[in-house]
């Protein structure tokens, strides 16, 4: 049996996936209602992390932020309360390696194994099994779940020990963040010097300068429409880990910074739950409308 | 017969593919021996714009920044001097907005024509006669000098009136400075989280989240040896005209603003001949060598 | 007979002491209605730059920018135009210091003197004839026009050739601007950590750590009620004359050029010609009422 | 008998001062050498938090970040594991709101009274006795050690529950740091523009927009002898609690952000111990000696 936790817009489809490969899940969410429609697809609901434990083999958690992943792990009726020696805990969440490695630790203290298996794409992927592993721990835990991963993902990249699957996360999420919101500044530069939105966009992405996931945002910049696939109050979130990571590790970031309070500053806007790439209406030439 | 004026990495590669295809050249820039390999290959020397003007029908200008254009257009001894009525001048330099529609209101006084035509490319294509020219100014006027430009780049961009060429030109340097600060913050983080060089640049470089032309800059940033392509203080210089036109448009940049400062605090500990992907040197977790 | 160009917010109160200490003053500003009261009180009005230069042995002039100022000295019926050798322009407008040595090397052209003489001090003590001039120029020269300074203001501290006078001004502007943006940043996240916003504001003044002018400010920030001593987008474009002084000297400023940046999106979001203290309500933990 | 565990340069100095006054201290120290001067004074030394705990009715901590905190108060040897009901314990350490929170629900689980008392002033007021207690907290605790709180300073300021002392402290902080990053700006400003440093420095501080505190830097900064009252290091860990606590609360910050990431750079580059006006020799117009 395999043990889910975590049933929002990533969870969800990706414990669909293990549920359409054969698997048999348990799963649990904070908010029951989610959890429904994979029920009626034959999972089993239990009413606590610690429930789901104690019926699984292998647990997938797939939460939002290192708070939640702590309250469901080591909160009253947590999942380390019920996982027994010897079983293996997953967490796909995006969170910092001091984290990543304190939840391991906390984990070996009961002889429970642990990897962080982080994931790159976002909810269309996840909905296709496309999803990329980023994953670090013990090799041969990795073997054992690969089948798993790999009902959910189209590769698994191993990263070495306990926290690097996060690590290279935050190093790739940084990227994205970054680059989304250089686009949102040059497309505003753009427009302020009086060229067409949709010119501009263009004109930037036939050329060399500019990432392949930004020809997936263009219909939500130019349409306006920002339906998240991933959300910017996720975006920020990771950001304030990138953030809290380097100051760890003795590192400065003045870019990432001060992008992360433009993330801030737009969720702030009321732009949060919009897709990250909203950040480029924020950013407009064009004063937000009132 | 065509002038060109400045030299440069960028002005003698041009000026040698446009002697190739069989123009006829008289030339001009501020230190002669950059001038002499191009003599030696059958262009005229003329010892001052003015007299560039004097024996030209076109002339081409590509200098470093709007002081250098200023100066050479209108100083003593300046090219509008020379130009006769009817001539046409092509400024390929990076400059701003304003200052291309000063120079052409300049222009227009003696009835000169003018075109702003500045190029996406930098040492390689400008060699190879593969730059891309994004170019403003009158549409008849572009087709006359449209082969001159076909002997010295793959591809002219009409973009709209004057103006118009030096804008989307800001637009693209724009994001091409922060994703390569952008990277090279990525890199200097993962390299902070414990993994190598290689594997980061590597791990992103085969991602969506990175633009194409960093794989062209992948053996800089691993060998540290940073040899110009594109001089970081050029970069530098782009990014203050960039704040510059944002700031005349009423457009705020935060991360625009700061990743320029970055380039200049690099600059400041030495890498302002280096090639603008120095940056990913500066910003490394490890401190420059003492 | 003195001269005096530009009567906004300062030059109108600056013009007013010059004639109530008895000075017969010739007065022009591009929109004649703010020279009314003036003139009704004995200013004689010209109807241009160049008619004010020809009746006066002395120029002062006081306007919002370098364009405004190259506009009005150099362009058609401009102050140089009518001034003849040997008599003294004095620039009390903030620039920068490039800019001023422009001017004055245009002024030498014709023989004239040329003084910059901008003022730490807003609306205030503009009416009050407390300003504090901060000179550049020869020093016999700031000998012979001190009288008409000390008529307007209360200190002339002579800081050392043409350009010096602009150039601590533009210091004192950055610690004032970025003075007021770290006090909006502070009570914004006392407020968002749960105190009156009177309460943190009072903390803060009582302590140590805030400049004395802050307490001028007081009233404003509490009220809400931000009318302006001195224009938020004025110091914004002190901001930019900053920025690009710091690069035409190779220095890098990260933290001011974000701060100018954030003038910048304050004015965007309509408080440009609120007081610059505004700046606490964009920053505020509260988004703005839309 | 009072507990001091933390003798750095603040905690020393305090717990001198308690002594003096005639308490009688039991004080832990990580590393045990810094204790000697206080045992010879009269202090008993215990080995470990928990043995502080079990002879103290009240502790004071003052410890430098919230790992050093967390680990003191619930590690093994921990002090809430030596501490009985109704104890009182007083944490002066610079941490952030939600984690002064944590401590006092741990706290009171064991039934233990908890205070928050971080301090402004450094070194020398600490010496003086004459620090400003910002305290959270129940009102009747606070009466209680008073006594204690005014033999180790002048001031008492009563912030409201619990958490509310360590807010205020990180607001004063934030404002602390910006000003004097604002001031090595100002003043790196003023010697890229020709000005000596002394008399750039002499003209900020003699006018208004210069907080009180930074007379006292003036001859670190003249002299370039950065011995530390406030290492900068601390400084830097109190900008990245303010980010998160920023985070925490919805706030965007986009200034502190960049001036943290500044504090960083001038650690990366060996100025960590140094004291934080030494900000002003890593923003300085000329680059640090190599």
């Amino acid at each position: 049996m395999i043990g889910f936790i975590g049933l929002g817009i990533m969870g969800s489809r990706m414990a669909e996936n293990l549920l359409n490969k054969g698997y048999e899940l348990v799963i649990y969410n904070r908010t029951k209602e989610k959890a429904s429609s994979l029920v009626e697809k034959g999972a089993t609901w239990a009413n606590s992390p610690t429930n789901v434990a104690r019926q699984s083999d292998v647990v997938f958690s797939m939460l939002s932020n290192p708070v939640a992943v702590e309250e469901m792990a080591l909160g009253e009726n947590g999942l380390l309360r019920g996982m027994s020696e010897g079983k293996l805990w997953v967490d796909c969440s995006t969170v910092d390696p001091s984290f990543t490695r304190k939840m391991a630790k906390e984990a070996a203290l009961g002889g429970i194994r642990f990897m962080d298996a982080p994931v790159a794409g976002s909810k269309l992927p996840a909905e296709k099994g496309e999803l990329v592993f980023l994953v670090g721990g013990e090799k041969c835990d990795v073997d054992e779940v690969r089948p798993m991963l790999e009902a959910m993902g189209k590769e698994v990249l191993y990263q070495g020990e306990q926290g690097k699957g996060t690590s290279i996360k935050l190093v790739i999420n940084l990227m994205l963040a970054q680059t989304m919101a250089a686009f949102a500044e040059a497309v505003a530069l753009g427009e302020a010097l009086g060229f067409e939105q949709e010119a501009v966009v263009n004109t930037l992405l036939n050329g060399a300068t500019t990432a392949p996931f930004l020809k997936g945002k263009k219909d939500k910049v130019l349409s306006g429409d920002f339906s998240a696939d991933f959300p910017l109050e996720h975006m920020q979130k990771d950001m304030q880990l990138v953030s809290q990571a380097a100051y760890e590790n003795g590192l400065s970031l003045p870019i990432a910074n001060v992008t992360k309070e433009m993330y801030a500053m737009a969720k702030k806007h009321g732009l949060g739950q919009a897709d990250f790439s909203a950040i480029a209406q924020f950013t407009s030439a064009k004063p937000t409308e009132k």
